[in-house]
């Protein structure tokens, strides 16, 4: 447990803190586009300047792309090192009109601060500063070493950190990288993520006449892109969407019965899916709950699929290309260029005759999986029920956070995937927003984190 | 065989003749685009100023569209009557920047006429008034009696010409109709077109979730309405092209001896074919060639396939929706509504489970097939044959012209389809064009048909 001083601090500058926090949002970095460059590198300022002013050791490193930010307390050897990685760019805004606020004019309204990179990731990152903050204001020693490298291009896409990590490894050296980049279970369970799935990205690109032909005068004389890719696509899944592409499963890690338990026991409901998303219902693998679907069984989707004309009322023509875009969320131990190359080589082969196919892999995130018997994962369950004042859950995560596989990779140190976030906050979308007490929580789980890490 | 002074009339005026069909194709008379219709009744008075100019008796009716110009001749009992039917409205030039030269100033070169509205259809429906006025000029009786119904939807979609023919069948009564907006075989071969295909246009609208989810975060759970539009689409055809809704084939007009003799001796090659559309190569239903597939053989296409993200690169969600455009081309004796039925049955059978699928039946066409031994179409065979000095052919075309059933069935007469254009004079395209000779030789063939046709 953090000394009632860390935590008393915290409680007493909540208001302060929000302040604070409220300046990061004003700051409108939206790493992907060039007319906020300048607000790129203020909100990298912030941070550095931030850190600077709690006394650790900060450098900034210019990589071609927006700036890395590093930081570190004195660093003692008989402490242990945790790393600290988060964001400090946002996504873009638009479609402007659906916000009700402008978006990097925080507002708070019944608890709930609504701004973009409230929750993603500008808030959870600022709650790990301010627990840091209390140990430093309030004079007690950090129980252990902190590292931070702290981002600017993670939602455009940037590979600076990804050459920074690997080419500096002694730097990052750490016991253990610590993420706030995910969520709780639900409003009132917290959970950790031991899992999050790896990324296969596909394009189909099916070629046939030079040009749109009028479909009376050439109709079944040559081949159509359009019937050819959706009998590509068809071939991919079958009714249930298995991927029939050979392999496929090969190497997947199934779901033991301690997960499937904890799964079951999260009470996920095929209301409360309906709820989220508004499909008409659950569907999917036989054999699976919808739950074990979503976070451990590999999938097979059609992201976008465009050919010919896709406007009002009728335009009779033989569409000269059609594209599929088609991605594989990928479970434990898939291997993506593994699954890449099956793929590629299954589509190949399923290619009519009369058409030309090619097939690219744009791009590629290994799925992760992290021990949940760790001490570091017990010290992140302990702090996050102490934090949050409930039992916390184990919970894997559908979506890809790549730079996780090269933090284990290069650093060959376990990642503690620590999410103060909800999944309704209405990340990447208008409206983006962090509850106040997610955040408040989110600081004292921190505060707590950083203690019972040094145990 | 027409008059000499008739034919000699056509020879000395041919420039003037062209230079007033250059004053018809300046007027941007596009009847889909609102700002032009102010252009499109300026068509409309052209061509019933040019018929009044003639002695014929016009009458212009506005049924709520563009206008429609009828005009009839003294109407003699003992004579035959040809009614002759055209448009004098024109498809939207965009894109405008693959024009060589403005769409609306006329430009002549290399003996080709490039403008918009050159061959479809301004040009082959005014080398009919030129006929008409050669005899009225060299005061040579006609003889036949000859109507006009001249319309501005044709390009648009309207349905004035459908409502006017239903209601006025006594007014339009005449023994044969004469349409030219369809095409010669080839440069050097002229031909009479006995049968259009019909068309049955369908769209299928899969709706999934209420809004695009997140792959990662969503995927395995809820059917993917992308994927589940390719299964319905692969579902429509086999892999040599044939439609597999049941029932698709059965009233099919099989092709007779003479006519695939016919077809074969015009030498339609796989070199053709690849010429024209640049396809890979020519594919299709097993046991036809090529041009019987093209003119005498059901089919089934994708024209607008539509779902997710089209754009550059990646982006990972489940798409919503999903929309399929199918349209299949009628042969005779296919009936454009019970396909229509069948292909929404076969559909909403092959629905998917877990999405929900919607097919619409956007607008229908019937198949035609005109007898090929009446006199009339011996008539426009010896016209032809003198008109452009090469004998004719009979081809068939595998677009659809909707008027003509209508013609059929309120009319109780054949239609002659007597084209004087090109397959590749870009009609619908930039740089639509006709040949200044087969402009010449049209007038001369529609001035020998007034005559061959009153035997």
């Amino acid at each position: 447990m953090a000394s009632e001083k860390v935590l008393e601090y915290l409680q007493e500058n909540r208001q302060l803190h929000l302040d604070q926090l409220c300046d990061f949002l004003r700051i409108a970095s939206i790493s992907s586009q060039t007319e906020h460059a300048a607000d790129v590198q203020a909100a990298g300022r912030f941070v550095a300047d931030e850190l600077r002013d709690l006394g650790l050791a900060v450098e900034t490193f210019d990589l071609g792309g927006h700036p890395l930010v590093y930081a570190q307390s004195e660093i003692r050897p008989d402490r242990k090192t945790l790393l600290f990685y988060g964001h400090y760019d946002v996504q873009p805004v638009d479609p402007l009109e659906l916000w009700n606020h402008p978006p990097f004019e925080p507002v708070i309204e019944n608890g709930v601060l609504y701004a973009r990179g409230s929750s993603d990731d500008k808030g959870q990152l600022y709650a790990h500063f301010k627990a840091v903050e209390a140990y430093v204001r309030t004079g007690q020693d950090l129980p252990v070493n902190v590292k931070f490298i702290i981002e600017g291009e993670e939602e455009c896409g940037g590979h600076s950190i990804y050459r920074f990590t690997e080419e500096n490894p002694d730097k990052l050296a750490c016991d253990t990288v610590v993420i706030s980049d995910t969520t709780l279970y639900n409003e009132t369970t917290p959970g950790i993520c031991y899992s999050l799935k790896g990324l296969c990205f596909m394009e189909i690109r099916v070629n046939g006449p030079a040009m749109d032909l009028h479909s009376g005068s050439y109709g079944g004389t040559v081949r159509n892109p359009g019937n050819a890719v959706a009998a590509i696509v068809a071939s991919l899944t079958d009714g249930d969407g298995r991927c029939l592409v050979p392999g496929f499963y090969d190497s997947v890690l199934e779901l033991d019965q301690e997960e499937r338990d904890g799964f079951a026991a999260l009470g996920y409901t095929d209301e409360i899916l309906r709820g989220e998303t508004g499909a008409p219902g659950p569907w999917g693998e036989k054999g699976f709950t919808t739950l074990e679907r979503m976070w451990a069984r590999p999938t097979c989707d059609v992201n976008g699929l465009v050919s010919g004309y896709g406007g009002e009322g009728a335009k009779t023509i033989i569409p000269a290309k059609a594209t599929a875009k088609v991605s594989m969320r990928l479970v434990p131990n898939q291997d993506p260029d593994a699954i890449a190359a099956a793929f590629r080589e299954f589509v190949l082969a399923h290619a009519p005759a009369g058409v030309n196919v090619e097939v690219e892999n744009l791009h590629n995130a290994a799925p992760v999986l992290v021990p949940r018997d760790s001490d570091m994962v017990k010290a992140g369950m302990a702090a996050l029920e102490q934090g949050f004042g409930a039992k916390p859950v184990f919970i894997r995560e559908g979506g890809s956070i790549p730079i996780v596989g090269t933090f284990q990779d290069c650093l060959k140190a376990p990642v503690l995937l620590l999410g103060y976030g909800l999944a309704t906050d209405n990340i990447h979308s208008p409206n983006e927003k962090f509850h106040l007490e997610n955040f408040r929580r989110g600081a004292r789980t921190s505060a707590i984190l950083l203690s019972e890490a040094s145990r």
